[in-house]
């Protein structure tokens, strides 16, 4: 018999296909593909290819040099096939049927690491921090861009996610709306907090917590853990235990050990299910709206083992194959290599 | 700059990315895959091989044949694999914090042809029309089941569009909740209603034919369009003209006009955009909710000419690249062919 579990805090509906069932490691990826070099001369984001991108908004040189130039480790930039630009100011059009907005907004690359092969898997740490640095004072100067409604943060790693260049990297775009992903989140949220005077994210935590069964880490300042109602196999989600609706700037944002903790995540991951394509998407709370009581910022991690069909995207219900259960204490096993 | 726009009948807004903005002929698929034979010894939905599929619930045998042997030309059985299973009844488990419901549901494969290496694109409109026969057979019979609050219909075309079986197929799930889609559709669709006392669907039909620039094919009784906020190259909805929420089964249902024109659309996409692996999903009231006023079902075909990747995942906007004022046109060139 299958199982059709709903997750607390976005009322999805997921439906655990227990006769097509897999065991986690049916689910990861096979197949080798070809080992990328260190430097690519045709990669617009190698070091010595900077006039091939925009020109730089932060970069980190620990050792000095000019901007656009090499030696940089972390390099952020406006996105040359850019789907939001910054010139210009917000115009609704038509609003009488067809209606539209101008496309202003910002969208931004963060190369993560000079070498062309690394990956958050493979890189330390130190160097998961300095991308974050970089990524917390690009949110800084944004948080006063009156045009941007919200800051969207997330990462594609292979061409099942979706990325089209194999230099690691993230991406930022700030758009004049606010998502409609977003605003039901919040919508169900408040809700939650109207009903009960809590968290619906704290209360998720504390009952993952005490089931233990689908935790994948656990320390001072963040716990991760696959929900109750995985949509994608090894779906996991990275929760900050200090309640916070956005990233904040100051010492509430143990910047030091989110590094830590979302790069271990990601090399559990990469030894576990065989480096998958994954999705790495950041929610919190809009610019400008700010959802103290009842918003928690997280990180969710979705790698694609599996591929939506007309019924994910027709209905809004996913089908998973492999059972949190199971795929937790799998991850776990990879812990600390 | 770019363009974002807003779909009326979901709220749905669409970024239209000017600067990677491609011609609709430089989204199609590219490259050849190996012709599949009429018929494969390997293929569970093949005439000769029903042995490997669960029992029949409908077939179409113009010349007869006994159940389960060959002769069909058109299939119904249950999934091997199926996602929900028809015994039992839908209990809800844990109430308290963990809610999960038991998998009670129903899960149909529908064999569209006998032969292999067809699909709706290079079939007859009535072989269409057989197929649809049996699909609205399998409602009626299914409208009566108090388990299931909504049937969803969906084909999967292609590797790129979830399916792992060629042989030409379409599912159907019927699930014990309501889709979270399907209530966001109504809710939007309720509210647009009270406000204006019409159908959005019926309003959006309106506005397209007197636009005209999106129409793809325009009939008595159907209209096929691309939406003004189009979240995928090519995607078209085909529409009722006479309102209704649901599919029915009398002659408001123009059943050998629909078999025409989705035959047509389908053609049509087939020949401009290279055989593109698509989803294929019906929209319609759910069961025990008739939103006759202000529902109106149906068809939305999305080729999978793009990957939506964590952007697209984590804020519901979608990025598309091709405009469907250029699809459109670009599309109708291909009718009749």
């Amino acid at each position: 018999m299958s199982e059709i579990r709903q997750d607390r805090a976005t009322k999805r509906w997921v439906v655990f296909a227990t006769e097509r069932a897999k065991r986690p490691n049916d689910a990861v990826k096979r197949g080798e593909t070809a080992p990328e070099p260190e430097y690519s001369e045709q990669c617009p984001f190698c070091p010595g290819n900077e006039a091939k991108t925009p020109p730089e908004v932060i970069a980190l040189r620990p050792a000095g040099g000019a901007p656009n130039s090499p030696g940089w480790q972390v390099r952020a930039f406006a996105n040359r096939f850019a789907a939001l630009r910054p010139e210009g100011e917000v115009h609704v059009q038509n609003p009488e049927w067809f209606t539209s907005i101008t496309g202003v907004g910002v969208h931004d690359v963060i190369v993560e690491h000079p070498h062309h092969n690394e990956s958050p898997a493979t890189m330390t740490a130190e160097e998961m921090l300095l991308v974050l640095e970089v990524i917390t004072q690009r949110f800084a100067q944004l948080r006063g861009d009156h045009r941007l409604a919200y800051l969207a943060l997330f990462r594609n790693q292979g061409v099942a996610a979706g990325s089209s260049l194999h230099h690691p990297h993230t991406q930022l775009i700030g758009t004049p709306i606010v998502p409609a992903h977003t605003r039901q989140e919040l919508a169900t949220a408040r809700e939650f907090y109207d009903d009960s005077v809590c968290c619906v994210y704290c209360s998720t935590m504390e009952h993952e917590l005490a089931d233990g069964r689908r935790v994948v880490l656990d320390n001072d300042h963040y716990c991760a853990f696959m929900p109750y109602a995985s949509r994608w196999p090894f779906e996991t989600w990275i929760v900050p235990k200090h309640h916070e609706p956005a990233v904040v700037f100051d010492d509430r944002f143990d910047i030091t050990s989110f590094a830590q903790t979302l790069q271990s995540v990601l090399r559990m991951l990469y030894l576990a299910a065989g480096d998958p394509d994954y999705n790495l998407v950041l929610h919190q709370a809009p610019q400008r709206d700010s959802c103290e009581d009842y918003y928690h910022w997280h990180m969710e991690v979705v790698p694609r083992l599996s591929t939506p069909a007309g019924f994910e995207f027709g209905t809004g219900i996913w089908i998973n194959t492999v059972m949190p259960e199971e795929a937790a204490p799998y991850l776990r096993s990879f812990a600390g290599q």
